[in-house]
């Protein structure tokens, strides 16, 4: 194969919406509750086929949306949030594959969640909308998969959060994926992962302007999301990385300025990254899909709390790719599954790439994840 | 030596207080700006001898007091925070030493901080109060040692920020203390603990309640504080100890809530460090502090940039202690000044121990911690 990636663009793009679960069909979640309707907000990026074999579901991590490649404006500052990864003779090449992507239930993009309105109210749900799992957000895909005609996904593929949802799928629905790629993902979050979303989801309750989720009226910004992504930020870069990049490096002087404005390069950054992400994310949005991350438990789930036995109904391909310097989903946690899947005398392929970029390495350039992609998914169609 | 040390508490002990830096002899700060009048408030255990030469300073961390050992009352719940060290037959013994430790300047126990009543306005400081340094506090430090008669400390002993007080001490001061040990400590922060004491003043400063530092009328609680504490308390565990300790364990049951209460011991545990916390320490003496750490820096003060000719000027013993789960500060970062040390011919004693505790591990009970401490102190005494 060729390493070197194009760089076309898919161009442009549109979000699409469906919507389902209606009165009398509403969805039924883990928590035992039903709920409907449910609008997913998606978007698709090159052509189902005749045979309908080359349809990858592309799944997000929490900040994320169904935006994954191209522009929706010519003069859209940033694509999609991997457009380094999908589009014309990239690894997931649009000229081979249909990919699909959604927004996740309880996000903020498009796809129902807390901020939405809540058709039996008018307002919007805040915190009546019931809290969701990894498991409900894939349920809410295999309708859309459905609704696009597709029986059997060649496949599913995401990082962090993302790779949750593909092996939630890939164990939920064995017979409808034929291949998972899982990159910088886990079974279950670490006491210190949970933890740390905790502290977010803290800082977001704390704020006196989240009014226990009844803000949507309410002009000011809820800082405490700032501060959460700000946090979350220290915990998608290794020390390492942060090192080179920031070190103990301050914005205008080599003196100290004797105030509490940021001065060191690593607050700039950390700042603009926190309040950024007030102008595209919903504080209550971050709440429910933290804590559905917090519940993700495939041993609980699928073994009775033993990995090897919840790999037993495992039939799809897998791939699992991990970053030596990624401390929030360390390679520890996706070599223990494969060491489960192994123990069940399955096949599995992994893959761990040196890298100082810690967990946001998913997000960027890598010719090492661009190849294994490419040869993954081009392998599986064969199997198809 | 025995390796078996007492548990005898030094018993009751009483807060004293020095105040000094009066009109026309206000204390120069590091910032190039004077201040006074500054009270400190200070506690000694054991007696000062004749010779003088038996005076050890213990220096306190982030959150510490003046109050290491000993009860104010009989029926206190609590001794001192570091009880387990410093008393008749501990490592720091009160049958031996005439131990001494004051709460720092810009705390809020006791010695001048931004909640201290500004003698100019009658009213608190709030953010009229100085940046300080690490440096400052030591220069109050100082001048309490002088005002207790000590010419010459046997020894400065620290953790963490007490550590680069201790640090601070033996190269601001080289003729006036004989001996330091650091524990658990560092030359400078790394760009991720910045990281993390920014996010802890933001979480502070983003509280509708801090009101630019001026709260102290107010009721209320600046949650702000408690959300810094949280995630405080997640560096000061190492993951391991965490998985350890928590794990995935949740409080009441095996099934999830599914609501956002605290669900997880880990949540639990983080809430009642975060909240207890607010009953005992001042929003604004956690951004002077924090502050203060940021900016200690070793090498840029010392040695034009370069570690190793920071040490020039040291004539003290030192002895570092790293433990190897700390992440906050860890070993490598101990292990940077010994070499510096080392290169510039000087003797160091340095022990790496082996802990799952963390950076905490500095507050937990440790034979290896003990012997170390107790030995070093013997031989520096004979040598003082």
């Amino acid at each position: 194969m060729n390493e070197e990636y194009s760089t076309a663009s898919i161009g442009l793009v549109k979000k699409q919406y469906y919507t389902f679960a209606e009165p009398q069909a509403e969805l039924h979640l883990e928590s035992g509750r039903s709920f409907g309707p449910i609008t997913v907000a998606y978007e698709t990026y090159g052509e189902l086929n005749q045979a309908k074999d080359n349809a990858v579901l592309v799944l997000h991590a929490l900040s994320g949306d169904s935006h994954a490649a191209g522009k929706y404006r010519e003069e859209d500052r940033k694509a999609g949030w991997w457009d380094i990864m999908i589009g014309p003779g990239k690894p997931l090449d649009t000229d081979k594959y249909f990919i699909v992507c959604s927004n996740v239930l309880g996000g903020c993009q498009g796809t129902t969640g807390p901020s939405s309105i809540n058709p039996k109210t008018n307002k919007p749900y805040c915190l009546d909308f019931p809290v969701i799992t990894i498991a409900d957000m894939v349920a809410v895909q295999k309708e859309l998969i459905s609704y696009l005609g597709i029986e059997r996904l060649l496949g599913v593929i995401g990082g962090s959060m993302g790779g949750m949802q593909a092996l939630e799928w890939v164990l939920a629905y064995p017979e409808a994926v034929a291949a998972g790629i899982i990159i910088a993902s886990c079974a279950a979050l670490s006491s210190q992962a949970i933890a740390f979303n905790a502290v977010g989801r803290n800082a977001i309750t704390s704020d006196k302007l989240w009014n226990r989720g009844n803000y949507y009226g309410s002009a000011e910004k809820i800082l405490g999301l700032a501060v959460a992504r700000m946090l979350g930020h220290i915990t998608y870069l290794s020390e390492e990385g942060m090192r080179e990049r920031f070190g103990r490096k301050r914005k205008n002087s080599y003196q100290y300025n004797y105030h509490f404005d940021d001065e060191f390069e690593i607050e700039s950054y950390l700042s603009h990254q926190g309040l950024s992400f007030l102008d595209r994310f919903d504080a209550n949005s971050y709440l429910y899909i933290t804590k559905a991350m917090d519940y993700f438990d495939l041993a609980a789930k699928y073994g009775s709390g033993n990995l090897t036995e919840a790999f037993s109904r495992l039939k799809a391909q897998l791939l699992f790719v991990a970053f030596t310097s990624d401390w929030l989903f360390p390679p520890a946690q996706s070599e223990e599954m494969v060491r489960a899947i192994l123990q069940k005398h399955k096949q599995v392929s992994y893959l761990k790439i040196e890298s100082s970029y810690g967990h946001d390495a998913f997000l960027l350039p890598s010719p090492s994840l661009n190849q294994a992609i490419h040869n993954f998914l081009t392998c599986a169609r064969r199997l198809f």
